[in-house]
Formats: C-alpha cells, sequence, structure tokens
C-alpha cells in the first residue's frame, strides 16, 4: 500500500506581509484548504490522482482571489483569456489549452484535449471552437468580471505596462522599434514574475503521478503571449518513473529551462531524490534571476515545494500526515 | 581555434524510394545544398552561429518543397499558419511564433521575439500584430500558394482527416462525441510524423551555438493545435555547455518527452557526449512510438542526425569538411 499525496499553489513572487491584512489572509487560506480538501476528498476515497489534481485546480479557478478561472486578470482588450495544462504519469499523456474564452473551467478542458484529442496543445479560436463542439461549461463575461482586476487593468494601461498580479516589482521595459527607427506607441513590456497561477501534483494510492496548472496570464498582455502554464515540460510534468510537478513563476524562465522535465530530469538521469532534484532546478532559476516556485511529487508520495520568491501560496496533505497551508518562507 | 560546424534538417519520415524521381530528389537536394551554403558561407566568414542558423532556415522557408513558409500547408480553412523559433545558446535567450499569417519568414520574426521582447512565444493574432508593428516582409496568399498542398488539402478534407505531409502513413482517428454521445461532424485526428519541417544548428569560430525550426504545421489543421516547433525543450534549445537542437517528427512525442532539451540534460547529468545523448533520445521516442529524428551540434564541432523514421533530408558539413546530403538511411 503506497502513500497518498497531494501538493497545490496558488503563485509564487512577492507576497508582502505589509499589504496582506489578516482578514485577506485568511481568504486566501480558506481558498487554499478548499482545494487541498477537494483533491484529498479523491485520493482518500481510493480515486485517482488524475481526478485529484483536476477538482483541486477546479477549485482555485473556482476561487476569485487567485489567477486562474474566475479570479483571471484582464489583457490590454479588457478580454480574459486562458491557459491550462494536465498531465497523466501513468499513461504519459497530456493536454493543455491557451487563450481560451468564457470557459469556466480551463484545466477541464485542457483533459479533454488530452482524452479526446491526439494533440497536447490548442490554442486561440480553435481551442474555442473545440470547447464548443465538446460542450463544456461556459460562463459568461460577468461571471469572470472582478472589480479588483479591472482596477489592476486600468492602472497598467495607464502605465503602458504589462503588469503582472501579486508583485511589487516594476516590469522592465523594451522597446520595440520598427525599421524606421521610430517608437512604436506600444511598448513590449516584461514581467517580473508571473504570479497567481494555480496548479497542483498528486500522488494516488497506487503510485500514479499527475500535474495541473492553470493561470488566467498577464494584466494587460498583448501580442498573444504564451507563458510556461500550457507547455508540457515547462510548467506542467508527469511521469510515474519520476514525478509530477506544477510551476509558478516569470513563466519565460521556466520555458527557458524546461522546468517541469528538468526535475524529472535530474532524478533520471542524475539519481537524485525527488527534494534534491527539485531544489536543485529552483536553485539553477535564482542563479539566471528567474522568479517563481514549484510544486512536486514522486511515487513515494513524497512532496518537494522549493521556492526562490518571497511567498508561495501553497498547502499540501500526505497520507497519516496533517493539512497544510503556508504563503511566507 | 573551435571547429565551426552547420547541420540542417528538411523533415523526417516515410520517404519512399519508390515514389521519388531522380528528378524530384535533385531538387530536394539542390535546395537543401543552397541552405547549407548559405550558413556555412556566413560560419566560414567569421559570422556568427546564429545568423547562420536563420540564413540556413530563410533559405528553407522560400523553397516550396519543404513545410514551412512559402511551401507551407493549408488549414482546415485553406490557410497557411506558420511556426517557428529559435534560440541562441550563448546568451540563452529564445524566441518564437505560433499561427502567423503572411510573414515571408516566420524564423526571421522569431528573431525579433528573441531581441525586442522578454517574451519567448507570441502566437495568432497578436503574433501577426507583432509583425505588422515590427514591419517585418509580408507576401500575400499568391506567394504562398501551392497547387501541390492545394491538391493535398482538397484530398485531406475529402478524407475528413488531418493529413500529414509526405508520410504515407493512414492517421489514426479519434473521435470526439459531444455530451449528448453525438459524434461530431468534424473528427479530431491524428498524426503519424509531423513532416517537411525545417531546421538548422550550428557552431561557429567561438564556439558559440544556435537552433532555428520552423514549419507550416499539418494540412488540414483544426482547433488551433500547436506541436513542438515553436516550443523551446521540445522542438528547439540551445545552450553553449550542452548542445544546439532542432527536432522534426511526431510533434507530440517531442513535446512529451521534451526531445531538443532532453539530449542537453543527458549531456549534463548523464556526462554522455553529444553523440550518445541523441541517439539515446532519439531510441526513447522509439520505445514509446514516437516516430522522427533530430540535428544536433555541440560547441566542439561534433554533428549529431539520428531519426528512426525511414528517412530525414538532411545536410552538414564541419571544418575541413566536404558539404554532405543525405535522404535516407
Amino acid at each position: 500500500m503506497k502513500k497518498s499525496a497531494l501538493a497545490i499553489h496558488g503563485g509564487a513572487g512577492t507576497i508582502l506581509r505589509s499589504k496582506m491584512t489578516s482578514e485577506l489572509e485568511n481568504e486566501y487560506r480558506h481558498g487554499l484548504q478548499t482545494a487541498l480538501a477537494a483533491g484529498w476528498r479523491i485520493l482518500d476515497g481510493g480515486g485517482t490522482s488524475l481526478n485529484a489534481v483536476e477538482a483541486a485546480v477546479v477549485e482555485l479557478e473556482n476561487f476569485a482571489l487567485f489567477n486562474a478561472g474566475k479570479g483571471a486578470v484582464f489583457t490590454h482588450d479588457a478580454k480574459i483569456e486562458m491557459d491550462a495544462s494536465i498531465m497523466d504519469g501513468k499513461a504519459r499523456n497530456a493536454g493543455a489549452v491557451a487563450f481560451v474564452k468564457n470557459v469556466k473551467n480551463p484545466i477541464k478542458l485542457a483533459r479533454l484535449v488530452m482524452e479526446k484529442t491526439e494533440h497536447f496543445l490548442l490554442s486561440g479560436d480553435g481551442s474555442n471552437e473545440f470547447a464548443r463542439q465538446i460542450n463544456v461549461e461556459f460562463a459568461d463575461d460577468d461571471y469572470f468580471f472582478t472589480d479588483f482586476r479591472y482596477q489592476q487593468l486600468i492602472e497598467a494601461r495607464r502605465e503602458h505596462k504589462v503588469k503582472l498580479d501579486h508583485t511589487t516589482d516594476e516590469p522592465k521595459l523594451i522597446e520595440a522599434e520598427t525599421s524606421e527607427g521610430e517608437k512604436t506607441a506600444d511598448k513590449i513590456s516584461a514581467s517580473k514574475p508571473q504570479l497567481g497561477t494555480v496548479g497542483a501534483v498528486a500522488c494516488d494510492f497506487w503510485g500514479n503521478l499527475a500535474a495541473a496548472t492553470s493561470t488566467g496570464g498577464m494584466t494587460n498582455k498583448q501580442f498573444g503571449r504564451i507563458g510556461d502554464t500550457p507547455i508540457i515540460g515547462a510548467g506542467t510534468y508527469a511521469d510515474n518513473q519520476t514525478c509530477a510537478v506544477s510551476c509558478t513563476g516569470h513563466g519565460e524562465f521556466f520555458m527557458l529551462t524546461a522546468a517541469a522535465y528538468d526535475v524529472a530530469a535530474r532524478m533520471k538521469y542524475k539519481k537524485l531524490n525527488l527534494i534534491e532534484a527539485a531544489s536543485e532546478t529552483i536553485e539553477h532559476l535564482r542563479e539566471i534571476n528567474g522568479e517563481g516556485g514549484l510544486i512536486a511529487v514522486d511515487s513515494s508520495g513524497n512532496i518537494a515545494l522549493p521556492f526562490n520568491s518571497e511567498g508561495m501560496y501553497r498547502g499540501f496533505m500526505s497520507s497519516g500526515g496533517e493539512m497544510t497551508i503556508e504563503i511566507y518562507r
């Protein structure tokens, strides 16, 4: 009999205690707890890790304070466009969507991509067409509208920059020049860590692993930027032979280092254990100035939750243990 | 003084000698030779690996027989939508585009994403908007129209399947069901190897590495499917410490195994040399029934070109060597 384990996250980055009221902190804790409980109920009842990570992420998507599903941030055009991915470590199958609109739970759509198509990643209008054909639950714009996010967009537009959720850092700006040498009106702006992304990893009773990640992207994002969340190997990875991983942070660095797969590669090829491998991946990110964290489990039910940022909204639970929710270091 | 090296590919898969006339074979060889010469001219003149892979891929994109740029296949809606990515192994920076339309050379746009933005991957309408703002060269639909590709689309539509270029294998079909249990009219079909994708990898005089990959995707593709080509770590990867890699084949398997990064991981963590690492990555693909190949170079100018398919359009050249073009095993 194996040890079951579940870990979840709601984003990593600069979370200042000075800006956190005890009321708000309680809200975050409640959101994390609800998601952890939903996933654990499945594992504890003998369900699969795949069902557990999906259930946990659905709860995180439904919780308005995280940047996924209901709480997703607005694009430059005041739209909500979401990315999600899921991977089954037993079947080594995966599904992901990028730029889906009005889909209540993008993680469910990602799972349908995995199960109903031979593709891994569907994007844009195509992924929405697939969502319609496959008949997932849609929600109207009002469902996704949160005043808090809209104010973030207004502010970001005023500042002409891509605003990242939950961080106090100023994004660097890179100016795009036309071939005439003129500065374009809309600057292509950058991105200190991508926060508020949610994810879950699980090991079930049979030692099968699964991982899932979901995000609303960046406030005021333009040019169809895709980050690490819908990329298998970067934001999400699962393989029974090694580990299940869900990442959160400055997406481009996780893409650059194939961070989710890198944890597995360090286990397979360097023969590290889960804790060592996950720590090394995050340490390497720090060396190249990439900020963020990840959650990971192996098939023995070990859990790793390393991050190099000020905080990471996170929770975990394993057989015989207690439900733990943490925010700061 | 380091040894310079350049390798290129024009896709891997089932290339039947019985269907190849000597005239057609000469055309392919000519296309590969032109691209190889364009890249080599840069390396030989003391230019950078980054300029060399870009120049080689531009030639491959301009050559109508490969499925990239001018020769790109048609989507279900008779559109041309292209993906490309490039990575600089010295700076460890990357750029990629997915679903760009009417951009004459997507690889040039990918390089601009790398150099002018802090993002790695721009997609869809957003990437086209970026292309307009950054003022790249556009070409009208007539430029991309090839009768050969249009006939492939007509045939694929008639067969209601996603047709893959250059392969004689029948794609498997997966049927999408609506929640009412009805079969959707448009089947979500699958994908034996993705062929005709082009790529280049190079090591320059200073031992700096670069990789580039470009594709038109699948004939009759729907639902915004993104394959491995624009995914850093899957289709393309470069790091001076290990290797530069460009992949071609059944994209989903290259995404599943983070194939391009996997070669680097086997070198870093397992301490394999380039040839061993590249061979193991392709051998692992074969074990999980993934068809395709890759080209790779390291900073000593070694070249690997493993593939597990019937053939791979390829060419290579290194300091003191001869220009070599090959198609079959």
